[in-house]
């Protein structure tokens, strides 16, 4: 159980009842999901939290599926299983492939062991890496 | 300054001196960044990192631009600088553009804060979530 | 289950048992939490714990809600679903309202978000910032 | 340096002069702070962030003070350098005491400390903090 | 249950066989932990990560019982449940004692303590531990 | 410079004059490091930090030397300049060679890149890992 009461979509007025009914309409789903129905408890938090995620998330210079992919590698990193298990399966909805999570997964590993090692050494920053290029 | 000496080319003998003949070779330069001078002063984290490292970031389900922009992903989650500044360079020499850039950091940002409302209150997970899909 | 055997309170002897009966009284409890009776596996741990806490929950210049509210901050920060918990039990003893956890759980996420973006972008320290003041 | 170029006040155009401009009379300040300067380097990421921080900074539940001591036990605990030295200085302009800022510390280091504890041990969620409360 | 589908031993075949075999022979059980059957839904990373994993737990100039107890200070510094589990029950085959492991968990909780106070304050480095000594 | 005004040893009165003398006396140096005279800001933090820390590092179960061994590992992996740097200093004093550092940090790095596979993929724990062993 989360640590405030959820809001369930038959209990939703005003603008909790307007960002569920987005959340359905924009991510094509027919319920509403933990995450949304818990951050719901605080509902200016769910409403900024919808919105920039919806303005972010958007196709842009990335695509859909980069970004889902991003996210894991930012939920593994934090170890928060909710947003892992979150986007691996938005992340597939939008295409990634069991040899693309299997790469993805390769270098999150990788580059937070080497992370560890710059840190545990501290190495030094390069000269040319010093400034924007 | 790291924490142990590092190995300088001039003084790169063995196992360390293939390791930087290989990676001169394979990333197209002609120095050798502080990273690998610095985890040098152990070889055999020296090698296999740099195996390791290879083998991951070689093209293949994801180009080299994705893997590199995961890699800043992480980094940047961690907070080690050496890697952001690192991975912000080769992720540019594999053609991120500023664009990219600024969409990958408000991926990055974004997961970062609902990371921490899924953990802060304890979200429960999904039934739709809690298996392979 | 833990990874060490908990020390149950019919089982406390010496040190152990007069930690539990302070923070039986200190706390207004009839009863030991998990958190204590696991680290009771190493007595000087419980002992130096329990008297460190004691002593930095006491209301000084912060009152005790203000101090479990940062508790949760950190907690959630670090995704640690014990002490989330606890801290937010007792953050409502204290006075904690459902808006000032959703503040709380706003700003959390907030800083989580603009921590990484000045860690992703290697945000300059600006003059005036390098000083106390 | 950053790893990206900043946009200066005198390049302002657009969105960011508009936020630029609002961050000056918000914050009472005639300049703008490098974090800002270095995120308008994607301007949608200036706009969504500043107007963000804007809502949840306002006066609330909790007060400017403590949602300022907030952000530093995040900061602290996410090792942000930038972003530690920033919210203390705001911190302090918000009315925090040298008294203030060392219990803050204190109990931020002691939260980290149990919560390494807690994951160390596995310790069990006691049935009592399973649900709101 | 996890995102991937996991390579039960039965279903082996090939780099996933001859891993599991080594692990088996290596570690001495006649069984594959979950970890390694999980990995394996990425062949080039169970065999990368083994290989590695293998190498650098070989006892060298430290012991096995060491280098399990540092698996556990990090797994418990980043709050990884499984990896705190599985070094705890590997050290404890290795000779950990539960007063081995009381030290080292007093040990865990302390750094990561005063790691926040040093970056809370942003201590400045000494002088004398500026260079490798 | 840190966020705080520091207490030089020429200032130093009652508390923290008596921790700076116990400092000197037991880690047999001529001079405060910067941590204590940074956290000496708020009396009660620098004695309590100080004598748990004069505890926990005391010969035990564990030598001084794999103390500050385990000290780096939770260093780097928390990623704190600082603490690496002084720990790694007190390491060497302790008896650490090149060769131990080396493992160290392989072992450090090799277990934050497992953490986050266990992490990202979410494996099961094992029915055996679920007790205390």
């Amino acid at each position: 159980m989360p640590t405030v009461n959820i809001v369930e979509e038959r209990d939703a007025r005003g603008v909790v009842k307007e960002v569920y009914d987005d959340i359905k309409r924009t991510r094509g789903i027919d319920f509403i999901p933990n995450f949304w129905k818990t951050i719901a408890a605080h509902p200016p938090t769910l409403k900024r939290t919808w919105e920039s995620l919806k303005e972010i998330m958007a196709p842009g210079a990335l695509d859909t599926c980069t970004k889902e992919m991003i996210a894991i590698a930012v939920s593994a990193t934090n170890g928060c299983e909710y947003c892992v298990r979150s986007h691996t399966a938005q992340a597939r909805k939008a295409g990634m492939t069991d040899e693309m999570l299997g790469e993805l997964m390769a270098v999150v590993g990788m580059f937070n062991e080497t992370n560890r090692l710059a840190e545990g050494y501290r190495v030094a920053v390069d000269d040319f890496l010093k400034d924007p290029v």
